[in-house]
């Protein structure tokens, strides 16, 4: 089971590449994303990444129906932002998918229009209420080092600004959201990859 | 070398991946597909999917730069719409980019915004000149069979109808644009492969 990121001087693309694909807990060994690339409507028979099925097994969960909507995803990174669209353009989830990032010309131009904002971005509170429609549906996956201006200790800061929280309709915080979903996504990967070798999935 | 799509009942993913990664000249392998999508902005050192490749290729060459574009892409299938994103999306091109499918609530709404539309749905003329702002950017990347009203006779069409054509700044044809460009990216990619394995690439 590898954890992302690894420490400075280990070739990430060259580790990921030496784990099983059959036993990637991850879901993050290039062929595994590159089978993902390629299924749209037909089942995934290999582990899916963790964070971007934590996300959308969380949305799903509390009842928000995704297909049809507008999914602007903030932030190309490689957990979230380069692999979450392959996730929610496929048929069983059917979002229509915006994947913007640091070259993009006006941010709030894609907001706006969002039914959906999932922000990796990792800068704290990029996300304003001025940016955001009203009853927006917003996950925060941002995870940014900060110091609290109060205490002077330093802390963990999403993306999402409280002014954005308060227009949203549904919100998902960061620290307290999604992480325990990736955790639980990297079991289940687990307990499905057992049950493909074993013959039982 | 493949060619898709394979005949009916011969089983796609399965001769994908029966491909030698090093020797895929589609750039189709799950494993150059996975690679493109952990890849932000360091180079992909292996192959490319060809007809993603040849589209921005082809818009770059005639003097159009991508860098900060939104970029909507019509059609989700495996050898544009699935992939194209992953390539616009990295650092060396920093587009930003929207996928849409036919789960799409309101197509209209995101290719009026479009500074590039790339029209892979395989729907003739789904894209009317009402749904595209002034100088946009076009490609057409849709096949269908229809057939002539004037000669009875069965012809390729494309996605773009004529009337967005003539609103757009710069337009790609299907037939007539991008299937040569595709073919090209064939070679080249059969030839950098050739570079990799003799070590001078």
């Amino acid at each position: 089971m590898s954890s992302l990121p690894l420490p400075r001087g280990i070739d990430t693309h060259r580790v990921l590449e030496l784990i099983d694909p059959d036993k990637d807990a991850d879901g993050l060994h290039p062929t595994n994303l590159g089978r993902l690339v390629l299924r749209i409507a037909e089942p995934v028979e290999s582990s899916l990444p963790c964070t971007p099925k934590g996300i959308i097994e969380l949305i799903e969960r509390h009842g928000v129906d995704l297909a049809g909507k507008h999914v602007v995803v903030v932030g190309r990174g490689t957990t979230v932002g380069r692999s979450i669209g392959l996730l929610l353009t496929r048929k069983d989830v059917n979002a229509t998918v915006t994947l913007c990032h640091t070259g993009t010309a006006d941010l709030a131009s894609h907001t706006r229009t969002a039914d959906v904002i999932v922000a990796a971005a990792g800068v704290p509170g990029i996300i304003t209420g001025d940016m955001v429609k009203d009853g927006a549906v917003l996950v925060d996956v941002g995870v940014s080092r900060v110091t609290d201006p109060e205490t002077g200790k330093s802390k963990v800061a999403g993306d999402i600004a409280a002014d954005a929280v308060e227009r949203s309709s549904w919100y998902s915080p960061n620290p307290g959201g999604v992480g325990p979903m990736t955790r639980a996504m990297l079991l289940a990967n687990v307990v499905e990859a057992c049950e493909r070798k074993a013959g039982i999935r």
